[in-house]
């Protein structure tokens, strides 16, 4: 065959032992906060039908969708009208009956409605899978990514809401990130709108005061006032947009502004109810009440949470809401969730800027035995297993190579012992140990060796 | 949104929580019993570009590679001649640019030649992803599952060979499955056919005596005549075919048979050297010379090993072998390989057989806290937390649903532990626990519970 060109698809990624061994801290570090608080995993498998995901991401989304070809004879399937006018986006319908899953959430949604009579309700589930997206590759974003669900589906409490708050305190307690978790509920934005008499302009609303971040609070005004805000409605709307209280003073002044409206009232008692639980067990981290998040709001229906990191300038880290028909589109309806995603690509780079990835991250085998010969090898082979018996990672180097090459593997590889034996130490029944990091060399037997290792 | 059937793509699978958890005991075991002899992960994404795939698996494997439809306007880019024949095997190649991975090999194949100047050769690596095939789905057959692979690559000496059988006995010794490790060299093979004077007839032998097992002697021997081997020839093979005993006296037979073979004299010197090294340190299971063992055959240049449990009915659960010019194709030549891959369906489905998936694999909430109310709820949520800091998998009931419902909850989600507190446990500062087995009820102060859950 002939030399072919080695790359990788535009927007995807290799991952290297040290990589995936980052990665696998971050997963973990997920997962088993996910099981403390009795989620269970489930996985769905890469491809759905295609069916089962077009219009649920907007049109835009829908371009996005990486869909499968047909297998076998495709072409001969088409409709002949629609193939002599090669117009792509009637053909591809046609062409395409699977596509790669673009969330975990509408994969969820669907799994919940085929297997509902196997499913015990409330429903708390995690998944921990990569999608795709065929967006425009950049820095930070990329065309196959890994997303980390958690979701209770089938119960309306604010309890769940109080729980996904602990768990996500708890992952980047665990992470040793330092965040602040933004709370906000839909139906006090709700409220809000009907308080300043804009009620049918809410998406408006919602979209300009989200960019307070980015753009100011000016700039959010004159984006109101654009969109055919009235200068009074723009000025009911300051004394929340510039307050910078406590959730006890924000939540008091919604109190008295939102009076008129049973919505907005529902919204801040929900608040207050979360915060109440939430409080049962102190968290490590801040939980604020920003009234400006808004995030996802066509799908959201009450609790809307976002996390940032407060050392690293690196947009949201996780977030999740309340929904509430989710299940709908498949045909269950009435059955509210909530849940989270952490972004476990952005979550590496935190941690990466930091430099806050343990340091067992970056190192695999433990022990280097040298391989001086046939001899060598047969003495010190039974140790290797000893040591694999206790769980300690070891290997022996697979051939009599010049002990510089064999060195510079341990050293490459970043083992920090190696083990060595020649006639003296056969005879002694002992072994030779180097501490790569300090140079330091001992002839120990396997018990004192078991016993620096461990230590 | 109208209502839409929730199906998944025909060969592909949901997996519920109790499967994800038997699968993972499988990825775990594999994946530590790697990590043990020094092998390092890696992940390469699921798309691939064609080029790299197409050619690599015979024709055969290349209609079963599935394709990404390109995005955009795809239609547009396809040359006229080729849209007016509708020919869909000459239209897949410009309709598609990437697609799904079939298997690990050829990725990590790519992957050593892309990243060649980073890698410390001999390069251990393992690899536990899923894989792609467009098969007609029929009973342990899919077209999404998992490969869990490992290679050694850069390195031609055989103590890899023997490290890897002593990890496959690792593997199943942990797994509590009872094997045999069947192994043949392909140069033994060609030796045969050099010897019987049909050494340009090698595949149509080997082809024929690999079904040995399946189809019995005297059909092999119909199908080798039928290829066009005369009868003596046959004849001459006869004593291999129908040989029963020990590695020793088989190598024993072959030594006085391959004599006028350089290619055969070495394949048995090589068995020789691999039993020698595992027989150091003695493996739990039987390993076996199979002198009609010779699968994948095209691929395999030393080395062929194949894992069967012994109890179970399950074609191969394990294979795998030497291989000399894998990156070639990627323009990386003379460096040899060999590698094992866990066949993880099968292995599930030998366990689920045997009944030997640890009871654990069932259970992931150990503790239920009943939710009462607000005021037993702030009672209870403070203790979870304890059981949470020392790695207790608990839950509170998120509303306060009636009891009944509640240990419903418990009793489907396998929850071994209610806890439980009212009046009088919350003045005594004590919960009470059920053990949802026995039905035994007692109040039991937060350190007494945590005595009974961990003993």
């Amino acid at each position: 065959m002939a030399k072919e060109k080695s790359g990788i698809p535009k927007g995807t990624r290799d991952f290297n032992p040290v990589e995936i061994s980052r990665r696998e801290h971050i997963f973990d570090t997920i997962r088993e906060v996910y099981r403390l608080h009795g989620f269970r995993p489930i996985e769905t498998p890469a491809m759905e039908n295609l069916s089962t995901l077009l219009g649920k991401y907007g049109e835009e989304g829908d371009r996005l969708i990486f869909r499968i070809l047909n297998s076998g004879d495709f072409a001969s399937k088409v409709d002949d009208a629609d193939w002599n006018d090669k117009n792509s986006a009637r053909l591809s319908a046609q062409l395409s009956e699977k596509a790669l899953r673009y969330d975990l959430t509408v994969p969820f949604a669907r799994y919940v409605v085929q297997h509902q009579h196997h499913i015990t309700f409330p429903f708390k589930r995690y998944q921990i899978q990569p999608v795709w997206r065929a967006d425009r590759p950049q820095k930070g974003r990329y065309r196959e990514f890994y997303q980390c669900d958690a979701d209770v589906i089938g119960s309306d409490s604010l309890d769940n809401e109080a729980e996904l708050i602990q768990i996500i305190d708890k992952v980047f307690s665990r992470l040793n990130i330092d965040v602040k978790i933004l709370i906000n509920n839909r139906k006090i934005l709700a409220g809000l709108a009907e308080h300043i008499g804009f009620a049918d302009r809410m998406t408006d609303i919602t979209t300009a005061i989200d960019k307070m971040d980015k753009i100011g609070l000016e700039n959010v005004n004159k984006e109101m006032l654009e969109k055919g805000l009235t200068p009074e409605a723009v000025d009911k709307l300051q004394p929340v947009l510039q307050h910078s209280g406590s959730y006890k003073e924000k939540t008091e002044l919604l109190s008295g502004l939102l009076k008129g409206s049973a919505t907005g009232m529902r919204g801040v008692e929900e608040i207050r109810e979360v915060f109440d639980i939430v409080n049962v067990s102190p968290l490590h981290c801040d939980l604020e009440l920003d009234l400006c998040l808004a995030r996802g709001l066509n799908y959201y229906t009450g609790a809307i949470i976002e996390v940032k990191s407060t050392n690293v300038e690196m947009g949201s880290i996780c977030g999740g809401g309340r929904y509430d028909d989710l299940t709908g589109i498949f045909g269950l309806k009435g059955v509210s969730g909530v849940g989270i995603s952490f972004g476990a690509d952005r979550i590496y780079d935190v941690l990466q800027q930091l430099s806050r990835f343990p340091k067992s991250t970056a190192s695999f085998t433990q022990v280097l035995a040298i391989n001086f010969g046939k001899k060598e090898r047969d003495y010190c082979l039974p140790a290797l297993e000893d040591l694999r018996s206790i769980g300690i990672h070891c290997e022996m180097y697979p051939e009599p190579a010049k002990i510089k090459k064999q060195m510079q593997y341990a050293d490459k590889n970043n083992i920090p012992y190696v083990m060595m034996a020649g006639e003296k130490e056969m005879g002694d029944n002992r072994y030779s140990l180097k501490d790569m990091r300090s140079g330091d060399q001992e002839q120990l037997t396997l018990e004192q060796i078991i016993d620096v290792i461990v230590s």
